[in-house]
């Protein structure tokens, strides 16, 4: 294959070559599919026996036929697809007054990809389309995370923002919600249909500028409950997202 | 260092290493803290700025001062850690009476690390302390599980099994619960305090020879519900087992 062309498909797996170009590469038919329903892909790389399963599939953009051991080289993934796609980012604009009618997550600085990829896929099962995102979270266009999201990232909209200024900008009325060891049980508080959740970093949580605007301290319970337990300190912040937000969607089935 | 040590330390990383020698590695002060408080290390290596910092700190064990770069060499992580220990594999056996008297959680054949990590470490946090796991599921002594587990490991004790054969030896009043897109709502159901959680294979779910002894269909909600929605398929698999786990455990509150 063209070396130009496997060079910028490998350039995609790094933040500055994802900044440069604007691109971000996708892996496997599934995922593809879901990100092709919404947007074209620019080019679809893939094997001669991949491109004659799917004849009559119609991606849009170029096609190039590749060999295994090109895709080998230019796949982040351990197990590579015999199919790649590479697509523009799009540009999302974050609406502050958003919270005032749905449910945001809120991430401050979450840094494994698997991490931020299981939250989105988390999101588009819970229904929940906006995620704003610290600028020091890691790059929702790195393919481990759009692995990750297994397709979920064509319908969850990732934003880059001034986090402590999103939230601080938040009316009275609107609940900005956060997991805390000494919050309020989440069975126990009141949950509304819209407001922000934040989670925070894997090790040292949400940043103090972030968790003065937190007005709802939620607990995600232990069990048995943590006076009597010697057991987990805290929970990985993708099951603590997944957690607050069934907890969200429960009451108001 | 010695070099026959570094081998040593080297060859965990792999399941063959791990085999032959019965040993696993752990790293970080926080994993290394709580497994050594159930097992004495065979051995801890660490560099001389971190024995400094914990002077006073008995762990056990041969204690070794290596450098920076020795560790990078011998750790599996991307980011390494100043300290390392090697202990003995716990010798764990089955008990198949036990989801008669207690809430145990199977795999069956997950495959990734991470998840596997979180799953032993949710388990912790909701007062599970055995996992059953299939003979194809990821080994639990795998660096990155240890270390995704956050210590966990050290107070969950996962059990290689034929989980076939362990849940067709469950009597007829115990409940084989398992989460299915076809499922009853989790949160209509009647959950018990004991019996059996059965979780699948990332991408397959659980094999049919398994899913044929579930005998509690459950379904974890999307929002809005599966009918009106083009969302997610599926949630991740450390996910449903911890919504699966937080709605049994609430229950019981």
């Amino acid at each position: 294959m063209d070396n130009n062309l496997r060079k910028l498909v490998r350039s995609l797996a790094d933040t500055k070559g994802r900044r440069e170009s604007g691109l971000f590469v996708a892996e496997g038919t599934k995922c593809i599919g879901d990100i092709a329903a919404m947007m074209t892909p620019k080019m679809v790389l893939a094997t001669d026996a991949w491109w004659r399963e799917h004849q009559g599939l119609d991606l849009g953009g170029e096609h190039h036929t590749v060999t295994r051991s090109d895709l080998e080289r230019m796949s982040s993934l351990k197990t590579p697809s015999p199919v790649m796609a590479v697509f523009s980012q799009p540009q999302r604009e974050a609406d502050f007054t958003m919270p005032g009618r749905e449910l945001v997550v809120a991430l401050d600085r979450v840094q494994d990809p698997g991490n931020l990829g299981t939250i989105v896929r988390a999101c588009d099962w819970w229904g929940v389309k906006t995620i704003w995102a610290s600028q020091d979270t890691v790059d929702v266009w790195n393919p481990k995370v759009v692995q990750a999201t297994m397709g979920s990232i064509a319908r969850v909209s990732v934003c880059y923002v001034d986090l402590a200024e999103a939230l601080a900008a938040q009316s009275d009325g609107v609940g900005v919600y956060g997991t805390f060891l000494d919050g309020e049980s989440i069975y126990d508080c009141p949950l509304a249909a819209h407001g922000v959740i934040v989670m925070g970093n894997e090790g040292r949580g949400v940043s103090d500028e972030v968790a003065r605007t937190v007005n709802r301290r939620l607990l995600i319970p232990r069990f048995p409950d943590a006076a009597t337990d010697s057991g987990a300190e805290s929970l990985n912040v993708a099951v603590a997202t997944a957690i607050t937000l069934a907890e969200f969607r429960r009451r108001m089935m």
